[in-house]
């Protein structure tokens, strides 16, 4: 038995870098959170304080910025890919690594009715994220979004469920269903339409929370990922992680007061969790870059 | 000299109430987190434990989930009023106190361009915050917005400051202007259609900073706050806590590059902080009111 | 009626300073979070964005950093004075102004029972707060203390509550009570030896929390401030605000179990929220370094 | 091709028990954040919505608080042992699943130098975390901690590194090093003294933090991985993520003034990020159990 050094990787997280295009009047701003790791023949480092083979994470930094300014941002699948070539292209002991990055997306400010040409408002919805990883000439592209907290009156039952000592919860065909969407989906592939498609998925997981009528967190999850995989041949497989966020009915009668499915407490902790992958049969595995992914199981 | 109880209140914060109008098919829905603190002979509690003034919190607790059955909520500010008047009105020995709400908004999520009947998104601009105070018979209502996060990317200079040895800073023609604004005003009078003018003063504010050719994030402060009292009647003073999100520009030379205002480096820490009251001289002052509102001077 | 500028005050906020003594082997460090807002003549900056008065936030940074240097650190409070008094010194226009201070603690890692001499870990318990308002020469020092975590498993009560149609809760001669201390106090004059003073203050709180048989968050809440005011002649008042974190005793008679007092669920929102100030009722009020203060009534 | 359902739990998280052992006037507590998850025969749910084999997520909190009764919390280890257990034995569809917790600790409040007997003080230095996964009658067990910051004033260098046209970082023989440590071990079997190897690996790695001369972060991280493994038999692996909490020295010569390794800015983002695992290399991997876990690679 000896005592080694496993899987590693290293880099700078959260570079944050807005890339203004002003070529005209009109400009257009993109908002990124950009991380940058590195995979390959690390071993010195950890073993001797031999840094000869160690891409300063400072070096990456300004890799990142010098690239939005020579490649500039089509969308962060793209840049991060245009990122990952170059440092396995230009050290040859990096094999790989990991760049994920957060992009935060911005309104135009309307003035009366306008769109204004170079005033923003953030826009809070939700988070969209990215990862590439490069194996090698192997290349893997995750996409997704966080935050994106939805909800529906009614619409939504759980009953059925079993019944043991420990159980009290009463079954319901008549509550307020809640969840804050984090959802990734792995692309075959990494030549696509990032930013079409990203539109279109979102729009449908929207689509299908609000059109389907749950019996389960479980199957709404499901019906979203099933469409996604259906309509969209470029993905290869979602993942979800849906907190279920918990409304309930206020007890009123001892006030003296009905509450017909009007007022609820929004409750924090605790919260269902629901998580789930909706795959085709036929891709193969991709268990790296999801391990590398909080909060998916 | 003796040592005595001074300003006090108490109460319960943060009851997170849904509220969910289902009178027909298409539902309403308003989010909100309300806090109540009450005032007035309650120092047997403090001195020797005696509660028999001690409305408990968790009554005020239940009161807003009774009343917003009982009464609706039409919005944040007159819920609050309804209830501060119950708790001034109901125990003798209450003589005012401060009810505070922030309401989050909510979209219906467009299924084929079509508005959803009972799905909604959660929409994240910014946070509606009310507050209400109550001396007896006297009213104070302060209306408000936090997290609303803007940004220009032209059409702001900072340049003819004074230079001691201290300072550093060069003066420039063009930089990126980013804030978040927390904007909180104080109506005159308790009657008004607090919701129809919550969406105009934000419009406006939005419409100010789009428009005005900044010198200073106080110039574009007080242009806020002066465009606000002058189009506002009901509206007796504005104050502003406006942080200046630094976008650094990124110096590329080292790398063989220009960067003509395109990539920037967006810091988190420290940052500047403006912070200012816009008010009509003839109003008289609510200190109290304001001190309990934190982050304005 | 006109419409006007009122107080204002600008600055930098969050300067994040590490300040080291390496005079010796066994080195020392002192973490601050320290906050610059300046007033005077400022109104031709907001009216018409002549920036001739505005010593840059920059500038401000940049001072903070230099006195880190040139006086080093002794005390938070100390710190802030000297930093308050070189703005109004070197600038007419500049009349006073408030500068705030986070502290955060660090530990000697202890090797073989042995304090390291340069390595440290930080130490949670709470962090440590100063303001200091100038108003042309008269001074205010405001210390105080954050996130405080205290909790008793018994000795509190809570009954003799008066009760409505809204009352639920049950009376109870036992319970845990548990709360986040939130202090400012202010000090008579600005000569003070505040380290000494803050622990000593600090190990009060703790005291008369844990032996103070509690019938009501306010009755500990008075008595904490009492007793602060009671031994250090120092303090001129001070401020409290008190969360109510509540654990709620978990019902298992369903589970044909018995709880006494042995199983809860900590629950986030809401909370009860007690606050209070306790003075000396000899001494001038000083509200405007209140204000800018959040949380306090 | 075809559509499928992937991995997948479910449960619920974050359930805040606080355990009071009262046996004699010397109160003991244990406060937790469990989540408890689920797996197995769980299809119907997603694909039907039939929920005959969902154990419903509230029926898990429920056993949460009952277990803490009935068996006590002497370890989170053995506490989600016992849980998962439960599940897996009660349920015959369910397969296994994934049981988690955040301990806080709390220390006694000294009054007059003596430790009270109900009174108790948040400590803050970092949280303690446990994962027990079962599969089947498989039991992986991984202990860990977040959140323990350490800082040194000297004893870190950082040279040698490669240099590209994006390198600008200047060699350094002097600089602090400051870190956030998340550490996750796994050990060999289920049946340990928790408790006791918890308190003596997160001593040593402190120990080793302190004691160690570096040249590089990565290698402070192998020292401290390879520490525990040659000294704690029970330890199969270990996984580090270690920001580089970067504090950067200010230069104070436009103001006339030297920085000899005493002033520093203490920066939020980007962050350096280093991550890895030291291992023994006879063990068999559990890649599973640490995809769940976020922020490891």
């Amino acid at each position: 038995m000896a005592i080694v050094l496993g899987d590693n990787q290293y880099g700078k997280a959260e570079v944050r870098v807005v890339r203004v295009v002003r070529d005209t009047a009109r400009h257009e701003i993109t908002d990124l959170n950009v991380s940058s790791q590195l995979r390959g023949d690390l071993a010195a480092s950890h073993l001797v304080g031999d840094n000869g083979h160690v891409v300063a994470t400072d070096t990456q930094k300004n890799t990142v910025y010098a690239f939005a300014k020579k490649y500039g941002v089509t969308s962060p699948e793209d840049f991060l890919i245009t990122l990952g070539r170059h440092f396995v292209d230009a050290f040859e002991w990096i094999s790989g690594g990991r760049w994920a990055a957060e992009q935060y997306s911005w309104q135009r400010i309307l003035v009366g009715g306008v769109e204004h040409d170079h005033s923003f408002v953030r826009e809070g919805q939700e988070t969209r994220t990215a990862v590439v990883e490069l194996d090698g000439e192997d290349i893997t592209v995750v996409a997704g979004l966080t935050d994106l907290v939805v909800l529906k009156t009614t619409g939504s039952e759980f009953h059925g469920f079993p019944r043991d000592i420990y159980t009290t919860l009463a079954e319901t065909n008549e509550r307020i269903l809640a969840t804050k969407v984090s959802a990734r989906w792995r692309y075959l592939g990494a030549a696509h339409d990032y930013n079409g498609l990203y539109t279109e998925i979102r729009a449908r997981l929207l689509d299908v929370f609000a059109e389907t009528h749950s019996l389960a967190l479980q199957q709404t999850l499901y019906a979203m990922g099933e469409t996604i995989l259906r309509e969209f041949g470029a993905v290869a497989e979602i993942k979800f992680s849906l907190p279920n966020r918990h409304h309930f009915l206020v007890d009123l009668a001892p006030f003296g007061l009905e509450n017909p499915n009007e007022v609820f407490y929004a409750a924090d902790r605790p919260y269902g969790l629901i998580e789930a992958t909706v795959l085709r049969d036929d891709v193969p595995p991709a268990e790296r870059v999801w391990a590398g992914i909080p909060g998916f199981c």
